[in-house]
């Protein structure tokens, strides 16, 4: 590909990108997309066109990207939680790092790659992009200097932003933890692999262990149970309840044909707040004397506080590491209540084969990726199929021969920047163009408005942040820039677009699109900053590479330092920082539970802990909401003396929807 | 090689050992090699031939071997402790393990590999080591199968044997740790990394947090200091000291001169137990004041029970975790004082600077290695000189290539293998000879008694297992039995003699040579199960290669699942059995502290835990025995209220040996 080639790319992808911006500035102005634009809602937006023939309404703006780009660390805080914040810091340190990358290739290296051999050059847009690249330079050059300084320009650079930033996000994090109300999870521990035991139930096993090692702090446990059949109709009728309440609210007893059951007419009753019916069941079903049965090995356990919940989720508990595990338990909403019933035994060996599918994917997924960048080798095609397979070798051999890998990364890299360069013009651009435009959501709604007809707003079709989608993405274009940066420095103005649009784009979906549902308080960080060293190793790594191709000893042997260094500098923030991404500091801990002591919330505290983590949240729902039933009403209130009495007594009888065949 | 060499080797080398043990058995019955053969005299051995005339006394017996054969474990445990009956079952492992290695290979695998080819056979002695192993089975030949058979009967029962050792000694250790009386280590956590103060001292800092954050079971804590040059001195001038006390016991002061000053006459007087001049010291000196700037930025911390220690050490306890970093402090006799000042925060890196030691010296070590390899390679030895650069080519080309390196090992393990025989014949048969004949000992035993002629027994010759040296050459001759056994079978007789000989000369040695200085509780079994698992599946791994070179798609098909199943069954070992050696389970621990309590020997622990960790011995052993000093009694003992004014205060003093000059 020549200049003229990547201009025409850069301005095919510059229109696109600025048609899909204009076509969403009028979008989000359409009343008919709020809930697509701004299902938050916390941002008070002016929606003011409501003058279906206001021209203002069809026309572009900018407005979107002031107000991104105005809005403080404090509203973003406010908007996603510590997560977006963090999120938002990958977004900024990329920027600066990769303006820094950008200034000093494109000022020195660039030059020494263009004047890097004796030859006659071409107009400048007929200029092939190849030689821009470390690969026009000479074997033997004196001038390689430039990119080992390069390369220590940025390394340098990196690490240091790199540090700064996992300082700051360490203490957003602490503060996060401090600052944080008593959450049910805090103080609450997982037990797994309870051992059987003829003569005690699961739960009398649990109320004897940790009444017996952990009196003082000990307050009270809830069981998990086996999800039998009557349980899995009931979440399937809860579903369906939900669906018809949508369509038709006012609806508390519906007759409609069940087309799951082959064409007779099923009747659901809704039995909301019919509680005797409930009453009835407990005492009818003789199901009670079953209920040991149907406990699992695995119980949630309640505790005073929460340095004392991390103790006993860090200590080995017994001598048989595979009875009696612990860990800290997720919040309640997280829970996945069938998974709990998994033996302890067997999880080992399903975490192995999850590892394994893992594994075989990524080596399957190579083969499409393969292909896509087969593509790009135009001389390969006129091969037709078998190329395949010789393209798979070329890839494949990278992971056969260790000492061979620097070599292999030099000869690859140089050669695919100008995919790399359009991938970042296309795909990278264009994610951000449709992210922002939030096609799917778009496209419901037209059917849910235009279609279906459905004028109401529906509730739930706020989306969640996707963290597991665009951290990685935001990684990926980090190690493109990186890799590249020193051998073929023309991605960089690019990359830097990209980013730059990454930041206004992120900013204005947390303001306005996404809201959270769930705070990790920024606990990812650790894995950008090791990806992040391993872009810079692996950069360093291939630099060594092609100073050895290119026959420049003392470029090798200046990047060489520069590896250990770095790597050097990864294990000192490991050290220094880490930890406290994954354990709760001590201190910290204390601190809040004397806190809660002296503001007295303790007692709120445990009242909440009771209710928090209920298998079957509809009964407890109900039974809370039913004053008169007075079994139920003691079992619960009883929780509070350490007894296993537990409202699982009443789980039986927990049926509230009735199927009437 | 042919046969009639290695029986001629084996030959020469069963004469040695034969001429050794006599030389042992005949030694040991001398009364002047009592402190050499029976240093522990635990077991009442009878020394019974002082007549010098007497014929038995110089006729070889075996009466040793009978000794050790007979023995039981109870013996060996109490001789040696948990290590030393963990140590022996490493040798029964090898013995049963290599007991069907070598009957199923030598019954099935030999003869094939033996007829494996159409070729006319010379007659036996002549035969060419290379027939019995697996190279000598021609490509695509039906018979693998039972080479595939081998692998798969002792891969199988290797790791049922393994697991039900992992299983005993598991067991085991519990009940060391359940058994073990209370030691100060179990209640003592060593903090590093204390913050400096500006307001307070280093105590006063250990003291506030501590007390701050485990009211209920902090004890008291013990500072370390600097250890300044008078301390250097006293400890020369104790040595020193001491050398003299065994020349003279008698003399209580002693004028000689000096020949580290350099001619000028010393005069040393050794002040025991004349506490008056270290009362003088301390109000003399005038380093009272400066005492804070000696305090180092660590500290041994005692608690209340054992598990409130474990939980203090396991958790972490700052915001910052490069402060406040605790762990469970080691025994009081293996504290190194003067690498507890180092400041914590250069500790990782000093750890990193290790490990690249350790690394280089490896490969340092291959040169030596390689050459002496290359010298069993005579061929290679006329080409002098070049041929070592040759040959750690051919050596490190294994390191080069990962999908090569099956196709390497197994190439070159069976070409190797009548080297790695003769090294279990020479080296493995040898050292154990050396072993029971303990040479260094028996001249320097000679030397005492004949030369300096000093007649009573050296009381501090005693040696404690050497673990270090000797687990790792089992190991060794381990993962040559395995990686050997099915490629060329005709190692694994010479191996199980190596077996048998250390089970019967260990055996002797720990019950009447070593002492056992140290007991670890077994902990070095998983560093063995996991050496054991990685023997078996590199074994695995070679014989993959092996397959796939003489074309056997079968039998390299049913090796693969079982590398799978070996790595899976190490995985499980993992989960179920590894944690205990890692932390004490908190069930155990609190059960001794209950039995601690209702025995009443809480006090009794607490007043040992004052004196266990002393930077500076002496002057805590001459202030207990000194009643009139009255100031550092009562420091002394207001040690249990709490109170930071410990023994540290007395320290500036402990001059107990005056440099006269």
């Amino acid at each position: 590909m020549d200049i003229a080639g990547l201009l025409t790319s850069a301005g095919i992808n510059i229109a696109i990108c600025v048609v899909l911006l204009s076509l969403y500035s009028i979008l989000r102005k359409q009343p008919s997309n709020a809930s697509v634009y701004f299902t938050r809602k916390l941002v008070p937006e002016p929606v003011k066109w409501s003058d279906p023939f206001c021209l203002e309404r069809f026309v572009p703006s900018a407005s979107w990207i002031m107000r991104a780009w105005q809005a403080t660390d404090e509203e973003i805080l406010a908007a996603g939680g510590v997560d977006a914040v963090v999120f938002m810091r990958i977004v900024v340190f990329s920027i600066r790092v990769f303006i820094i990358a950008a200034m000093i290739c494109i000022l020195l290296v660039l030059p020494v790659n263009y004047y890097g051999q004796d030859m006659q050059h071409k107009q400048i847009h007929a200029e092939s992009l190849e030689v821009f690249t470390i690969g026009n330079v000479k074997e033997g050059s004196k001038w390689f200097w430039t990119h080992c300084l390069a390369l220590y320009v940025i390394s340098c650079s990196a690490c240091v932003l790199l540090y700064f930033e996992y300082e700051s996000i360490t203490k957003m994090r602490l503060a996060h933890i401090t600052g944080s109300p008593p959450s049910p999870s805090h103080f609450t521990v997982l037990v797994r692999g309870i051992p059987w035991s003829q003569d005690h139930s699961y739960s009398e096993s649990v109320e004897k262990f940790f009444s017996t090692y952990y009196p003082a702090s000990y307050v009270s446990h809830q069981m998990v149970y086996r999800a039998g059949t009557v349980d899995k109709l009931m979440k399937d009728a809860e579903k369906m309840y939900r669906v018809l309440k949508t369509v038709e609210p006012q609806c508390r007893e519906i007759s409609m044909p069940c087309c799951l059951c082959g064409g007779t007419t099923h009747s659901f009753k809704v039995l909301n707040n019919e509680a005797e019916s409930v009453k009835s069941k407990i005492s009818d079903d003789g199901l009670q004397p079953a209920q040991r049965e149907k406990e699992r090995p695995a119980a949630f356990v309640f505790f005073r506080t929460r340095y004392a919940a991390v103790v006993a989720a860090q200590v080995l508990q017994s001598s048989n590491p595979m009875l009696w595990v612990t860990q800290l338990a997720p919040e309640p909403r997280d829970v996945y209540w069938s998974n709990l019933s998994i033996p302890y035994k067997q999880i080992w060996l399903r975490k192995i084969a999850t590892l394994l599918g893992a594994i075989v994917f990524m080596f399957v997924f190579l083969v499409p990726v393969t292909f896509v960048q087969g593509l790009t080798q135009l001389d390969q095609l006129s091969h037709t199929f078998p190329f395949l397979k010789g393209i798979l070798r070329q890839q494949l051999s990278v992971f056969s021969s260790v000492r061979d890998i620097p070599t292999q990364l030099a000869k690859a890299v140089p050669t695919q920047a100008t995919f790399f360069t359009t991938y970042v013009l296309s795909s990278g651009w264009a994610s951000l163009s449709f992210e922002v435009i939030q096609l799917f959501a778009l496209l419901r709604n037209v059917f849910r408005k235009f279609i279906l007809r459905i004028k109401e707003e529906s509730s739930n079709c706020a989306l969640s942040f996707p963290y597991h989608t665009e951290i990685p993405r935001l990684l990926l274009f980090g190690l493109l820039g990186f890799t590249c940066s020193v051998m073929a420095p023309l991605i960089l103005p690019f990359l830097l677009v990209y980013f730059f649009l990454a930041f206004l784009v992120y900013r204005n979906q947390i303001l306005h699109v996404y809201v959270s549902k769930y705070e990790s308080g920024g606990q990812f960080w650790p894995i950008v900053h090791n990806t992040t060293i391993f872009s810079l190793v692996l950069t360093q790594i291939i630099a060594l590479g092609v100073f050895g191709i290119k026959r420049s000893p003392v470029a090798s042997g200046f990047t060489i330092p520069l590896i250990f260094f770095t790597l050097l500098f990864n294990e000192y923030c490991r050290q220094r920082f880490s930890p406290v991404f994954k354990r709760s500091p001590a201190q910290v801990l204390i601190e809040m539970d004397r806190q809660d002591e002296q503001c007295g919330r303790v007692e709120e505290i445990y009242d909440q802990l009771r209710s928090a983590y209920c298998q079957f949240p509809l009964i407890a729902r109900d039974l809370s909401t039913s004053q008169d039933l007075s079994t139920a009403g003691n079992t619960w209130q009883n929780k509070d003396q350490g007894s296993s009495q537990d409202p699982e007594s009443l789980k039986p009888g927990n049926q509230l929807v009735k199927l009437n065949e």
